[in-house]
């Protein structure tokens, strides 16, 4: 690991523990074992690491998206691959946890976060046209109502995480992970038509939501 | 108003304008024209506070679920229902906005959220099984999409709101307004028969989210 990257494995682990209004730029400079003064130099200040950060999760999650645009998309390879981004945000939990303050409080951040929505609406309208395709989703019931399901989805993605913390408290990381991986194909689920459906359920335990290998 | 219902209004407008952290018991009681005193004799501290805008939030629209349960529930009541419960939702934002950490800070509003799911669980349950039994939406998919859909729906008030914000920055709060409550319906319209889209679409502009009167 290189400075940067060792420096950002930090503020993260700590941004995750802690949140990350509550720790200092001391204490990553402490908990990465290097000076303030060299962490000041590649890091300036907190702003800069969340924009880091932020990069580095959404550089993650558009490696896969664009991976599955460039395949014969199937559920298993879509299933398979939503899970593992599920798991990637938990190592990122407080980019979502504290998602609306970061928002607040970071500009750098929102633009992220809107940048981000843009970018994954025309990829998952891809991913859905082909879907539709293969007649595996119904056709829109009206214009629009993918665009609608796919901003669910984005949501559920950022905010299902909190949503599921807040409502089974004290359950283990997988069982919550599986909830919250579910939570992003409810409103899917409805579009699917039989045979989509029967395709997902080889993958997914539509009761438990484990994905099965 | 009494002397609580005039703190809990002051409260709710500070609370709303710059976040529950930040406003101090002091503060709230300078608004509300009374000695610190005698506002600590209502509501000794911020928890306090909190949990009665909580509840009072919660008293609202249980009254709003519980009107539409004892009658025969139609689109035109249910859209225009929702729609006023959105509006007032807007009332309680902070609640909404800053809900995760105010479930971190308060265990008793955590509590709260939770004992709101469940009960919401079984209410709109019922509504679904109506509007099953009217053919309106489609039979489940499964033993279990329903209540699926039910928790993408309590996810989507209860973080909708803060996900348009960051998404449609500077939008004037009527059409901000309109985006978070079209997102409550994301699943469920796409459990609409024929039939059941149809009469949606007498209440809903599924375009812009403006629901008619």
């Amino acid at each position: 690991m290189d400075t940067k990257q060792n420096i950002l494995y930090h503020a993260r682990c700590l941004f995750n523990e802690q949140g990350a209004e509550r720790v200092s730029i001391r204490e990553i400079g402490r908990a990465a074992g290097i000076s303030h003064g060299n962490l000041r130099y590649h890091y300036p200040g907190k702003a800069h690491l969340l924009e880091a950060l932020f990069q580095e999760c959404f550089d993650k999650s558009s490696a896969f998206t664009a991976g599955l645009l460039q395949s014969d998309i199937n559920f298993a390879q879509l299933l398979r691959g939503t899970w593992q981004e599920a798991k990637g945000f938990w190592e990122y939990r407080f980019l979502l946890i504290d998602l609306i303050s970061l928002c607040r409080n970071y500009p750098e951040v929102q633009r992220g976060f809107q940048q981000m929505y843009q970018q994954r609406e025309q990829e998952i309208l891809l991913i859905f046209r082909y879907l539709a395709a293969r007649k595996w989703i119904h056709p829109a019931p009206y214009s629009g109502y993918y665009e609608l399901v796919i901003q669910n989805f984005l949501m559920a993605v950022d905010y299902g995480l909190s949503h599921v913390l807040v409502k089974y408290p004290d359950t283990p990381q997988e069982v919550l992970l599986r909830k919250y991986h579910l939570m992003w194909y409810a409103p899917l689920i409805g579009c699917l038509t039989v045979e989509g459906l029967d395709l997902l359920k080889e993958v997914l335990d539509l009761e438990t939501g484990r994905v099965k290998t």
